[in-house]
Parts: C-alpha cells; sequence; structure tokens
C-alpha cells in the first residue's frame, strides 16, 4: 500500500503539483511563553504554536512507503531528527497492573515480539522488583528482543522500572543488562500531596534521593537512565493547593538528575487530571526553565482518567516532548493510559500537516495484531466504539448489511482499515471450507500475522476441520479465535478430557468432568450447580483443589450466526499466595489470572477458560515471598 | 456532598481565606487572531488563551451545591451568562445509530427521562423522517418529557434531526411541536468531497437550499432551529485538497442561516479527524468572520475516530462554543462520539481553573444510572478502562483486593465515585440476605436510581427471593441485574416456560424449548445443535418461525464468584422487513435488536436475551415502508 509514514493517505486523492516544503522555518512548534512561567500569578496559558498549513501541500508526490530507514539512529539523550517522537510501550508494565491483566512470562515475551514487530522505540518490559517473576519476564524480554537487531539496525530499547532506591534499581539493571540497549527508569514522587501522605520527606531529601539514584544507576554501567517525577502534571494545576508542590522545585529536580546523569525526562499526568492545552504548556515550560534540557529527551505519560489522554500526549509533543508513553488499547490503571494505536495515527495522519512535521517509526500494520493479542492475553476488552481497534471503527465492520456501498470511501474513512492490518470482512472474510488443507491454513494464518511452529500449526489444523465440519464457512474471526485457543495458552497442567452437563429452567443443573494431569492420570468428578458453568466448576474444583475467587466471567461471540465460535474469558484471584508489589503505592496485591477458551459449546469453552486461568495461576513460581513482603512505605534508599 | 459545580472537590481539601475573583478580565479566552483566517495561506495555529491561575484561588469557600438556579433561563438563541455550557445529548440519534444499538420507544422514553434527570439542556430525541417508529418515539418524548417542568422552570428542549428538504423538517416539526421547547436540527453538507460525491450540486445550490429550509423551519412556527454545516471540520484540515469546500463557503453559508433564521449553528467533526488546538482555532475563527454570529449560539459535535472527541469538544468551548453535542458512554457510529460523562467532568473538575469560568447544568449524581441504563439498552458495553463510567475507572472497583486503603484517597483520585452517583462497593455492596423483605428492597433500588411500580416490584422481589435463597450475599450488582432483566425488556410476545439442555464434550446438544404465545398456548419443540445455545436457538426457531441472524453474542457476570448472576446480551437482524433510514448517507437499513438475559444458568439466560431480542423485533411496527424506501440520494428540496 502506498502510505507515507507522515500522512493519512486518505487525504491525499489526487497527486498535487507542488512538493512538501522540506524545511520550513515554522515546523516546529514556538513555544512562546507570554507570561514567564517563574513569576507569580503563573498563568496556565495554551501554548502558542505557529505551524504552517500551505494549501498547496501534497504528500502524494512522494507516497513513501514506512521505511525503516526514517527511523534516527538511536543515541540515549538525544534524537538526531528533530521531528521523530519515540514511542515508549508501558503495555507491559503500566498496562498489566490492570486489574485482572496479570500475564505469565511466556504472554509477555509474546507481546514484547509483536511491540518489536510494531517498531515501538522502547518496551518498558517491566518492574522486575515487584517479584521473581517480573523480573525473570524482563530478563527474558531483553536477552531475546533486545537482541534481535533487525537488517535496519533497529532493536527496540529495554526498560525496566524501578522506584528511586538501591534495591529496585539493581534489580532493574541485573534484568535489562541482557539487552543491546538497556534503560533503567526510576521514579519519586514529588507533588506536596504525595510529600505529605505517601513519602512523608521534604523536598531536599526527595531532591538528594532523586540526584544521588540516578547517579548509582549509571555507576552500575547504564547510561540510558529515565527520570520520572511522579503526580507532575497535576502540579500546574492545583499549585494554588498548598499540599501540592510547586513548579520551581519541578525545574529544580530535573535539572539536577539531569545533571547527575538522567537522559530522558518523562513527565507523568498521574491522576489525568491536565487538558490539553494546559498539559503542552507544562511541557513548554519545563523545555523553558530547566536547565541542562536540551541534552535529555523530553517524555509524556498521560492517564486518561477525563478521556484526554490522547489529546494531552499530542499537545506534550507539540510542545517539545520527543517520546510518548502509550500502551495497546490503552489499558492500564483505573481509566488508563494514552492508546498507542490513537497517538501513532493522529500523528501519521495529522503529523505533517498540522502537528509541525512529527512522525512516528510505528509499522502500523502490526496494530490490529497488537491490539488483538493485548486483549486475548490481559482479557481487558475494548468496546465496540474504541478509537482505531474496536469492532466499529470502521463502519463496514459493523455487521450491519447496507444495501449499498458508499459512494466514496473517502467521505467517511479517514483510516484505511488495510492501514492497521486489517481485513475488510466483506472481501477477505469467507477464506476456507472444510475441503481446505493445511498449506491454505498456514498461508492464511500467515496473512493474519500469526506464525506458528508445526506442532501448533497441526494442532490447529484438527480444530479448524472439527469447526469446518459443523460450519459452512469458516471465517478469519473463526482462525483468529482458535489459535488464540491453542497458542495463547499458559502451559498445562491440568487439561480437559470429557465433560457432560445437564441444566434448564428446573435449576439444578449436574456436571460430570474428567480431567487429566501433567503425570496423565485421569480424575473425574461430579457436582451439582445453579447452573450448567457453577456445576462444571465446582467439579472442576473437586479435583484440582486450588480455592480460588472468580472475579470475572464474560464471552463473546466472535463470527454472525448462532453456528458462532464463542471465546469465554476467566478471571480468577488465588485465595493464598501470589503476592506482587504494586508500584506506585508499593503495596502487596494478590495476582490475578485470566484464562480464555473457544468453541462452539459454552459451556465447554467456559471450563476450558477456568483451567486455562488455573493453569496460568499454577504456572507462577512463588519463590518471591519475600522480595513481595507487603511494605507499606514503598521507597526508601 | 458539599461539592461545588464549577470545582473538583478533590483539589480543594482546606478553605482558603481568599474568595474566588467573580469577574476577572481574563476569565473569557480571547481568540486573539494572529494571522487573518482569509487570507492564504490560512494557519490552522493554536487558539491563544490567556486564562488566570491565582495561586490562591479556592472555591472551597463557596461549596455552593449543585443548584438548578445556576442554570440560566433558555432563550434559544442567547445564554444570558457567557460561561455557561448547554449540554446537548445525541444518545438517542447518533448513539442509537451505532450497529445493533436500536432502541424501542419505550426504552427511549426511558433514557429520555433520565437524560432530564441529569438535567441536559437539549434532548435529541431522534431523526422523525427515519420511520414511523422513530417519529412516534420523538413525539412520545416531546408529548412527556417535553413538558415535565420542573420546580425551577428547568424542561429540556426536544429536538429532531431532518436533513435539508421539506417532508424531513414537516416531519421533525410534527414529531417535536409538542414539546414546550420543540427544536429543528437540519444538516447539509458543505465539504467539496461531500459535494461532489454525495451531493452532486454546486455551493450555490447547497447555500440556497440551507436558506429556504431554515426559512421554512421558521415558518412552520418553530422558533428554535439549529443548523449544521456536515464534515465541516474537515475542512479546515485539507482546504489544500481541492475536493473539499473552502472556509470562506462555511462562513457565507453560516452568516446565510443566521439571517434566514436559525438559533444555533452545530459545527461537526463528522470524520473526527481534527486535533483540539485545531478545532479550537476552526470554532475561534467561525466566531471571527461569521456575520451575525453573536446573535446565534455556537454548538461542537466531535467524532472520536482518533480518540480527540473530548480534547476537541473542550477546545472548542474554550473558544467560545457554548453547547456540546455528547452521547452517554461516547456511543455512536464508528468509534462514537464525546462523552457526555467526559466533557461535564472535566469541565466540572477543570472549569473555574483552566477553562475561563465555564460550568454546565448538569447533575452528575445521575451519571452512572445514565451510563448502565444507555449500556443495558444498546447492548454496547463500555470497556472497563472507559474514563469517569468504566469498570476500573475507580480503583477500589477493581476487584483487587488490596492490603490497605491508600492513606489519603486524592493521591490518586480526582473524582469521588459518590460524585458521579457510584457507590462503593466495600461500604454499600452487601446490602440484602434471604431475610429481606420488600420494603428493603424497594429502599435499596430507589438508592440505586430506579423507582419502580408495584408490579415490577413484586416481580423482582420474587427474582430476588430465588436467587438469596441460593447465594450467600445479594450484592448492589445482583439488584441491577435483575432489574435489568425485568425492566429494561421489551413487550412480550413469546415467554419461556420451560427448556431442558444437555451438553459437553460429546458435541451433540440437545435442548427442548417450551414457549408460551400472547394467547397463552404452550408450543414445545426440541432441536439438536452444536452447542447448548445453538440447540437451544434451533428450538425456539421451529416454534417462532421468525427469520434472523445472530450478530452479537456476549455475556458478563455482574458479579464476583462462581454463583454470579450473569447476563446475556444477543443482537439479532430481521431477515425481512424492518428498514430504517440512515441520517447521514441516506440509505435504507436493515434494523438489529437487542435482547438482554440475566440469571444463574448461562444456558437459560441466554435463552431470555433471545427470547427478548425476537419480542422487541416483533413489537416494531412495519407501517413505515413508503418512509423508508431505499432513496439513494438522501437530500432533496
Amino acid at each position: 500500500m502506498a502510505s507515507s509514514v507522515l500522512t493519512c493517505s486518505k487525504f491525499s486523492p489526487s497527486p498535487s503539483p507542488f512538493p512538501s516544503p522540506k524545511s520550513s522555518p515554522f515546523l516546529r512548534p514556538s513555544t512562546s511563553l507570554r507570561f514567564p512561567p517563574s513569576k507569580l500569578p503563573s498563568f496556565p496559558s495554551f501554548p502558542s504554536y505557529s505551524l504552517p498549513k500551505s494549501p498547496l501541500i501534497s504528500s502524494s508526490l512522494n507516497p513513501s512507503p514506512p521505511s525503516p530507514l526514517r527511523r534516527p539512529h538511536y543515541i540515549p539523550n538525544h534524537i538526531p531528527d528533530p521531528n521523530y517522537v519515540r514511542v515508549f510501550d508501558t503495555t507491559l508494565r503500566d498496562g498489566e497492573q490492570s486489574p485482572g491483566a496479570t500475564l505469565t512470562s511466556k504472554e509477555k515475551l509474546d507481546i514484547a515480539r509483536q511491540l518489536a514487530r510494531l517498531g515501538v522505540d522502547i518496551i518498558e518490559a517491566g518492574f522486575p522488583a515487584a517479584s521473581k517473576d517480573d523480573f525473570e519476564a524482563v530478563k527474558a524480554i531483553a536477552k531475546e528482543v533486545g537482541n534481535a537487531e533487525d537488517e535496519n539496525g533497529y532493536v527496540p530499547v529495554i526498560c525496566g522500572l524501578s522506584r528511586c532506591n538501591e534495591k529496585d534499581i539493581k534489580a532493574a539493571w541485573e534484568a535489562v543488562k541482557y539487552a543491546k540497549r538497556p534503560r533503567i527508569h526510576t521514579f519519586i514522587a514529588t507533588s506536596g500531596i504525595h510529600l505529605e501522605y505517601k513519602l512523608r520527606k521534604s523536598k531536599a531529601e526527595v531532591l538528594d534521593i532523586a540526584r544521588s539514584m540516578v547517579r548509582y544507576a549509571r555507576s552500575l554501567g547504564c547510561n540510558d537512565v529515565e527520570f520520572s517525577p511522579e503526580d507532575a502534571g497535576s502540579d500546574i494545576v492545583v499549585s494554588w493547593d498548598p499540599t501540592r508542590s510547586d513548579r520551581e522545585f519541578l525545574y529544580e529536580i530535573l535539572g539536577e538528575v539531569i545533571k547527575a546523569g538522567a537522559t530522558t525526562l518523562n513527565i507523568p499526568d498521574t491522576v489525568g487530571i491536565t487538558v490539553p492545552g494546559e498539559f503542552g504548556q507544562l511541557i513548554a515550560d519545563i523545555k523553558a526553565n530547566t536547565p541542562g534540557i536540551e541534552n535529555v529527551v523530553i517524555s509524556t505519560h498521560c492517564q486518561n482518567d477525563l478521556g484526554l489522554s490522547t489529546g494531552n500526549t499530542l499537545a506534550g509533543a507539540c510542545a517539545g516532548a520527543r517520546q510518548v508513553e502509550v500502551t495497546i488499547n490503552g489499558i492500564g490503571e483505573r481509566a488508563g493510559n494514552a492508546s498507542l494505536e490513537e497517538v501513532v495515527m493522529a500523528i501519521k495522519c495529522r503529523g505533517e500537516h498540522v502537528l509541525g512535521g512529527l512522525y512516528t517509526g510505528i509499522n502500523t500494520q502490526h496494530i490490529v495484531m497488537a491490539s488483538k493479542m493485548v486483549e486475548e492475553y490481559t482479557g481487558l476488552h475494548v468496546q465496540p466504539h474504541k478509537a482505531i481497534v474496536g469492532a466499529n471503527a470502521f463502519a463496514h465492520e459493523s455487521g450491519i448489511h447496507q444495501d449499498g456501498m458508499l459512494k466514496h470511501k473517502g467521505t467517511y474513512e479517514i483510516i484505511s482499515p488495510e492501514e492497521i492490518g486489517l481485513e475488510r470482512s466483506n472481501e477477505a472474510g469467507i477464506v476456507l471450507g472444510k475441503l481446505s488443507g493445511r498449506h491454505a491454513l498456514r498461508d492464511r494464518l500467515k496473512e493474519l500475522g500469526y506464525e506458528l511452529d508445526d506442532e501448533q500449526l497441526g494442532n490447529i489444523f484438527w480444530l479448524f476441520k472439527a469447526v469446518a465440519e459443523q460450519k459452512k464457512r469458516v471465517t478469519d474471526a473463526d482462525l483468529i479465535a482458535l489459535v488464540s485457543d491453542e497458542v495463547f495458552q499458559p502451559e498445562v497442567v491440568w487439561k480437559l478430557d470429557d465433560l457432560q452437563v445437564t441444566c434448564g429452567t428446573l435449576g439444578l443443573s449436574t456436571a460430570t468432568i474428567k480431567l487429566i494431569d501433567a503425570s496423565g492420570t485421569e480424575h473425574v468428578a461430579c457436582s451439582v450447580g445453579t447452573g450448567p458453568v457453577d456445576s462444571a466448576y465446582k467439579a472442576v474444583d473437586l479435583i484440582t483443589k486450588e480455592p480460588v475467587t472468580l472475579l470475572e466471567y464474560s464471552m463473546n461471540s466472535v463470527t454472525e450466526g448462532i453456528d458462532a465460535i464463542a471465546t469465554t474469558r476467566v478471571v480468577v484471584r488465588a485465595e493464598k499466595g501470589h503476592l506482587s508489589t504494586q508500584a506506585l503505592t508499593g503495596e502487596a496485591v494478590h495476582r490475578t489470572f485470566s484464562g480464555t477458551g473457544a468453541g462452539m459449546d459454552i459451556v465447554v469453552s467456559s471450563v476450558k477458560a477456568y483451567i486455562g486461568a488455573l493453569n496460568k495461576m499454577l504456572g507462577f513460581k512463588e519463590q518471591n515471598q519475600t522480595k513481595a513482603s507487603p511494605e507499606r512505605l514503598p521507597v526508601s534508599v
């Protein structure tokens, strides 16, 4: 497809005879500070940008395909091209701290590989000090994904989060150091409300901790250190509030960590309260007032509590930030983070014409696959009207038959589905029937983004045959569900062999189940329950004897028709053990585990999902009880 | 709760000795046009606002509760208080056009009542020309909700959409004229791409149509007429694209419709492509360049294709728009619209301090109930990380046990759950057991926002007793699911009497079903299928003989625990008839219908959901085949 990295291809239907101005003096936003921010009263005035929009600009003369050559050479504290925006994905760290989104090491590795396919510049792979599992997952990603350099020299930076203490920083370094480009990301709270209620430290103490811990990170041999003043965003909002710290302290601490060796300064709006103009102004002010800021990269990290994370992130980039912290599907605690797909597609569609020439190195055709993988593994659904990746985001994907195609797609479509790797179901949905062979299946799966080994393919082929016997046509969505069921599964401890259930309005449902354990031994149990799932799960519990609480249970059919394949997701919480440390609060939390199952019988798929969640839980190592002790005061040096 | 309409109560923990400046010269954004927009090249520079943020401002001295007296008197073309922002809810029109979101007249009336409880200024109740059902629904809302004036004189404006033709406008007027404050909203495409591909008309023709149709609407006796130039937002983006119209034409057509009698001018970003600074600049430019603009109210209508609808809406308001068009949960076609809850809470939290004093008349404590009702009726789920109304939006609602409460809620919470009508589950979740009586149930339901008549309460009481017999504790979520099952249901045509199903890994599921029709006659059928739901639905089909396609099937447990109540939702499409006219494209589309069922047996609840969807479909009147003819050229006068 002949789309440019910089422009939304839908908007250049006819070639313009005029070339793009390559070096307009207007291309970079002017951060004209009309009120000196250091004087009182400080005005949160909206940043004023002077961006050109020539009526004659069209990039369709230069339909340069997304070329990895456009990605500037990686230097920790400097980006050779001033218009390049680094994409820092924190799905595996901030996203994974969403309720129920616990990921196994294997799942994290799968997602990290997909993030590398997307071409994200930095993968925040986890919070190594949280637990032994987190440590091992980051280390595995650093070793494999952090060394898989492609022919153009691209390899993602692998980053580990740490609080501002030696133990955390040491753990982060021990995990990421195997990567070709390792980074340590350390943070400390700087707002008054945090200083008072969480850290119980003075500003001078916090300044000293930040400086010495950045220095410590560098001393370990890490030349790529990111520092975040937590809750920075809120300071500008409520600097009238005596319990929050002021801007001057922010400039001071940022200046000090630069001197100590920080290479990226990340500005989080931790509580998601800023509006775009305001957040942009914060970035502009930091750029204008922090000593040594020209020697580092400024980053944004916007929470979505008011639904403004994408707008804030773009405003930050316009004001001078050149790293954006995002997650796939916008997952994260509470209302989540800025979505990678929204930020990246907004920059792709509007970067050249209204965002001063900004661009990223993301290969957007891997977005849909990344979105589906994260949805599967975390169990966090995206709503049908989610921008870019929602089921309804493209009109023709809505499942509603329209009596005619729109006369001109561009009238209502600013992004073509193919651009993000989405096939049009009308054109490509019906692909395989029961006479299709293994080769056709492998080809189609490859087109859908799945590269499977022979064993996986063999398993899926038999599942496919079983479905094709019963369904007239097997669609892409069916295939994806089958792959999810096969590939996105944890290692097997318990395996479902047989299930038989009766249920109905009588109310006394009965289930008989046969499970096979890791040694191959068969176990049979039966139970009554309030419904078919209740009775079947109780029968499973009689065999596995693992006390868990079912937190969530959901199911979606993936295709049209009564004979659709349904995918079931469950989230369970272990009743004992399985503790992890929450990065921001420092508290110990019980992990939760999700499982999925697909099939045409919803009771069978429900049981498969439950067993999947149990297997995931049982696969988690438990050696980390000392590290994950429920310490109440998280930050100490 | 002592929260102010203007400020986020979480941010005024300590009273300030200084009063709020009531009439600062900085309170309104200055729309300083640094480049004359009528000259080429036109610069989409970000609007420059000068907003004060005194370090000493705190509103906690004036903890005025949300008072309806703050809402200025309604005059169609003028708002007496320059800081008041009208909230125009289009859930029932734009939201209802989402795939699968078809609402019955009763459901629309329920939602309209809830919107009136919220205090929205304008309810866009539908597109009366779409079908007889749409017409009747708007009329019913106009008659009831449009006349239910409260003690403070508040009654919502009831608005009907129409294309720019006499038939549509007449239909809209005939539907809304029963309201105390009726409004006609008419629109026509103005961008070049639409003119060329959709309307096939010249600019002069479009101008003439717009002018004469606004005049026609006024001539019917309607003194409140809103006009929208469709795809206005995109013009500024791609005015370099010769297929899109230019700004001058926009100013011209807006000026002409003002002369013709329009009272509100709505500026839609129909394809959701603008970024906040750019959309704000569009509003500022229109305000500065449209003749007679001071005599009308400017409105925003932002689609969410890039995830920027909330940011764009706020930018529009900052630049001078005083009406915002939004939907509950942000539903709508493709990626939906700006969310009412996000826009309203952003204005509530930040209006006074960073948005120049803006405020709305929304009683935010009804937000959660409105969100749940719209989710139930439309079948459009909100994702767990949806801002404001998602299940995870408030940390303590996450279902994850934390080993201690945060030391100070304000550290991570910018809105208290109570502010939007959400109970804290830890404190208020466990309310009723099997010994609770009818009175306790009624009281609790009332606290949850449900006012039921005696018959409804009676039915729910027996459902509640049945659940309480089998569950240790009945939570608020259980109750809400039961109410949904009872109250959010269509009129009964078919009723489930008995169901018996066997299923399992053997694969040949068998279902026997007994349905009762409207006359009380029993019908029994049995069927085999690929799973329990497939076999049961096939058995239903054998009885009802209604050819439908199952488009979506989903299920969620609403409470923790294996014995949870699960709610099933299905969306079906009729195979014949049930046509409606799509407002924007003018094409005839087959309606889709959703149904829900709740219960502890997922097979039973699945069947209840399916029968609910069938009943909804059968309850739809069919007299509208002539009006909904599949005309391909929608706009004619």
